[in-house]
């Protein structure tokens, strides 16, 4: 039975995934019991806080007792919706989309990447990993023969946009942007679109360091 | 002359390299001035978010006239920081240490690879794109007769904190850790640390399609 969730600010969304990182952590270390004190604490949260941010979900835990760390972790897990495995492709099989298909980290939490897409004819027919470059013309017919949930675009940025509409065209829900620039969604669409930006980390790490 | 720097918030910081980036692109397309109105409608930011955001930095342009897209965006590109060559090395010549030795995007902002560590004797040695691949063991001396501004963490996880230290003890400023953890950094120091965890990125873009 799915959970109860009231209304999820961007804020408690985005600390979602550190709840889960931090408590995959402290369950391979071991720990079966974390306060939320304790909690907040490592996360250098306050406590209050994190109990504001369960009641979003209707609470885990109990009082004055803590919270059991993997029964934690699992809710967190179905809550981030990792309990469903999610198939993705790469569209832009350069530096950053040849190194998202050689990383085997997200396979655990069951991300598999099962097709990359390029328009290089010297790509096209390699394969990385044992996971086949097709050629970006094939990208529609793939999606639907194929399950897609997620498509990382990793192209250069003037075609990210172009790309993103034949993904949503073609029925895909999930877009993991890496290019240099917001794509639009239409507003009445369920696509939901991440945009990575490691430029705008870049720059906001010099302009700390250029600040007094 | 330093521009004058009032207190400026998380959400305002990290606005300021989104707003590099749609100048940039403007500039690049031909135009040259914009109304904070045209501005927000591009950025789907408000117009008053905007002149108050650029009043943290004493306020850019005039009433009723609109900002000088190219005198704007120069504006930014120094109280990003941009203005000055930043040296860069990568910890971890792993997929995406490689991938960002490889990308070429940041140099026209003046972000420089200078160099590659690793623990991979298989590794050592060698060089990417011109960029050597040095024994981590070296790190510290590299650090010392060489100008670092800037340290990429691509190591494991396990490892990246006391990598992180060792760069800190060696006089690094400036952190931008890829590792699924949170780099921890002394109060007392003028450390800046940006981490960019993909995994929270892909798990909350997940998590908004697991919603209703």
């Amino acid at each position: 039975m799915a959970r109860e969730r009231n209304y999820v600010s961007e804020a408690v969304m985005r600390r979602m995934p550190k709840y889960y990182r931090y408590l995959t952590d402290m369950e391979k270390t071991g720990i079966e019991r974390v306060s939320s004190k304790e909690l907040s604490q490592r996360m250098g949260l306050t406590a209050s806080q994190i109990r504001q941010d369960f009641n979003c979900f209707g609470g885990f835990g109990q009082q004055g007792y803590g919270y059991n760390v993997s029964e934690l972790r699992q809710e967190i897990h179905k809550i981030l919706g990792l309990h469903n495995e999610h198939h993705v492709i790469v569209i832009g099989a350069g530096n950053l989309g040849q190194a998202l298909a050689n990383y085997t980290g997200f396979e655990k939490d069951g991300f598999l990447v099962k097709s990359l897409f390029d328009i290089n004819p010297r790509l096209i027919g390699m394969s990385i990993r044992g996971i086949p470059i097709h050629d970006v013309d094939e990208m529609e017919n793939y999606i639907k023969e194929n399950q897609v949930d997620i498509a990382a675009i990793c192209t250069p940025k003037e075609k990210a946009q172009e790309v993103a509409e034949r993904l949503i065209r073609g029925g895909v829900k999930g877009i993991w942007n890496f290019a240099a620039v917001d794509i639009v969604v239409p507003n009445n669409n369920d696509v939901v679109v991440e945009n990575v930006h490691l430029s705008d980390s870049l720059y906001t790490l010099t302009f700390q360091m250029s600040g007094e």
